[in-house]
């Protein structure tokens, strides 16, 4: 990986998500090699994905390049790579680009959407976990459209206009929102041929309620908003397959969609290579001890969504969200310094600072340790908050650019099909044509 | 295409570029059906492609969504289609989608890449005519530095590092000219381990000035500026092949590189169909009278880049630019008009209002009909057209923000992977991974 040996010790950091970048930050400027490895070389403010799938933002506004955040910092090295194994007794992380030697290893892998075995999900629903499956539900949408507009078969333009999200968690809430006002505001316009009532948005909750984490308040508000926008929204009720045309659930409810999006499930992105104990396999994440050490090895660290810290307030982990994820990478950075200082380590407490979802134009829930609060006020805290939590001043700006011209002109302009998705179901409407259509 | 026959004419607009676009907006609110067909669902400012291809700008700002263009105009359709043929016998217009019969038929289908004939550096070699093309770029180039990186063999390294770019016009010198600024403000911070002087940015052109077409203060000036950023220019050397690896030319000097985009040349993108006698086979254009009507049709018309309308002054047809086209488009539509009105037509007479070029901050030259002049106020004034000709108020914003950004920073914050490109050639990096990557 041609990475020079150096007296310093190498740590080594899996993963530029927000764990991962808050440890590297953490260990800057030590006397430390740090070395980044991600199969990205941005960083994803997941938190906006939804927006970049509903035509809101540009891909670009909430991508960061990872070479640019440590563009100053001494001793640190980033590499471009998929890590595929770690070879703990040789201390040697395997990658794409060959292995490397580690003296303190970081795994900080995030989540992937967990499909909880059904192969035919995976294979025709869409996932959002990443920039470019945001890309490809933003084509899809618009294809859809597209071609409901060419079909005069009722079923067949009603199963086009027909959109499940599967998961009432704040990615399945905020993206029915989205697309809520979408429907609402700028379909109609695009597609004035359309019957715009022939489009279904559902969101479909295994359990009897959304937002599941969140307080009832939230909750309940998430729900109303929804429906107030024009979302069917099925609670206590499972999907159980989805062939590419019905999505089929445990009741009598089935629905003929063409556009199904999966977010009812993330599972830990656990590397391979590590004892089998060490890994909650259900949930796919790393068994780690109060300072995110990995059971059973003294230099492997796990952090983030792949991070499980079993504790009395947090059973089975924390919430695989973003901020545990900057708390323990953070921590974790300053107990490695600690450790090779020889002083003493602290051990990890979440700090709850609260947790929110937007639904739509001045339609937000926040619940704040002391506070909840929904609505106009709520939503204007949603978006101080993800704008000053997104990295780069170019970020912030645009995305900020964007918001306010969203919203005083009810718009969302980039409405783009850049690269056709290639869709894998019955109503194909035409084929990616080698990237460069 | 499920169109509604109306008792007023219909017009087809086969694409929705600069020429297309001038005419479906003179053709607004008449007693007329306009149907635009692309293959895109936005409009593409082409001058700024390359901008997107060097991580100056997001894909996003430079295109516009089609069908927003046109929300508010009564009887006009767009369908998102690709024209396979025409049947002037019967009056109709072919596509992906279905057949549409026309009563005036309007050819706008811009222009495509010109290998001239030579399939290897169709294949190794990157094109930059659409924002995924400029994708493929940007990609390319980081990929190349990520792989140079890992390189200990020198030759391959340089290789990675070595880019060429075929042919001196306004496209091959602009982008060269960002690739040097990338040279010189970006990548040396983004990649501190590379010898940065290892990379090379070659611009070849075949006869013995640069930007053909514009003055020889313009042509001597933007050379000047090149060198000055460090481009090797080599002028009178014309490319004979590319394998993949090495790119011979018709002396002796020739270029092991990874990375040539070929800028040498564009035909124009003629719709089969028609008699053979109205294409002018080289250009692949199609011959049009003075009021842009394809010769031996009567109701068929091209206009800009696929129109070669040969005068006294333009002996091989107008300049394949935004300004001839979007003066045929405007004066087509409104002599469409005047024809279904029977009124008088009027012929087409190009107004020449300048040509301009930049080739890095403070750095471009103008040429208006009375005054060309280069540098500082060249480059200012360069910048406010450009701005001034995108479309939409959010893409001005969002690109104006952007320079606003990048020329206090010296900085170019786009420089995403966000699609791997799939290399065809020896040093591939890495699978892309079904898109999803």
């Amino acid at each position: 990986m041609n990475i020079p040996q150096t007296s310093f010790p190498r740590v080594i950091i899996v993963g530029g998500g927000f764990a991962g970048l808050a440890a590297a930050r953490a260990l800057e400027n030590q006397e430390l090699q740090v070395v980044l490895i991600d199969k990205h070389n941005y960083h994803t403010f997941q938190p906006l994905l939804y927006q970049v799938a509903t035509g809101g933002l540009e891909p670009d506004s909430i991508a960061f390049p990872l070479r640019k955040r440590f563009n100053d910092i001494e001793n640190f090295y980033f590499r471009l790579a998929k890590v595929t194994g770690i070879n703990a007794e040789k201390q040697i992380v395997e990658t794409t680009i060959g292995n490397l030697e580690y003296d303190e290893l970081i795994l900080a892998t995030g989540s992937t959407t967990n499909f909880f075995g059904n192969t035919n999900i995976q294979k025709y629903a869409m996932e959002m976990k990443s920039v470019p499956q945001a890309l490809n539900i933003r084509s899809l949408v618009l294809e859809n459209f597209e071609e409901a507009l060419l079909v005069t078969d009722l079923e067949k333009r009603r199963a086009l206009m027909n959109f499940v999200i599967v998961g009432g968690g704040p990615t399945g809430v905020e993206l029915a929102g989205a697309l809520a006002e979408m429907k609402k505001g700028i379909l109609p316009k695009d597609y004035p041929d359309l019957d715009i009532r022939e489009m279904k948005i559902n969101l479909i909750q295994s359990s009897g309620e959304l937002l599941k984490g969140m307080s009832e308040a939230s909750s309940e508000k998430s729900e109303d908003f929804l429906i107030k926008l024009g979302v069917d929204v099925w609670k206590n009720l499972r999907v159980l397959d989805y062939d590419g045309e019905t999505v089929t659930t445990n009741s009598e409810d089935h629905f003929k969609a063409q556009t199904v999006i999966w977010a009812a499930g993330v599972k830990g992105a656990a590397v391979n290579g590590l004892a089998e104990e060490c890994v909650i396999e259900r949930a796919n994440r790393f068994k780690v001890d109060e300072y995110n050490k990995i059971i059973g090895y003294d230099n492997i660290y796990a952090i983030g969504d792949v991070a499980c810290m079993e504790t009395k307030d947090y059973e089975s982990g924390h919430p695989m969200m973003a901020q545990p994820a900057i708390q323990q990478g953070r921590l974790l950075g300053k107990n490695i310094i600690a450790k090779l200082k020889k002083k003493k380590q602290k051990p990890f407490k979440y700090k709850d600072k609260g947790s929110m979802a937007t639904i739509g134009r001045n339609k937000a829930v926040v619940d704040l340790p002391k506070w909840k609060f929904q609505g106009f006020f709520a939503w204007f805290v949603w978006m101080f908050v993800h704008l000053f939590s997104l990295i780069g001043f170019r970020n912030k700006a645009v995305v900020f650019m964007n918001w306010v011209y969203n919203y005083i002109r009810f718009d969302r302009e980039t409405r783009l099909i850049i690269r056709p998705y290639k869709k894998k179901n019955k109503y194909s409407f035409k084929e990616q044509e080698n990237g460069n259509y």
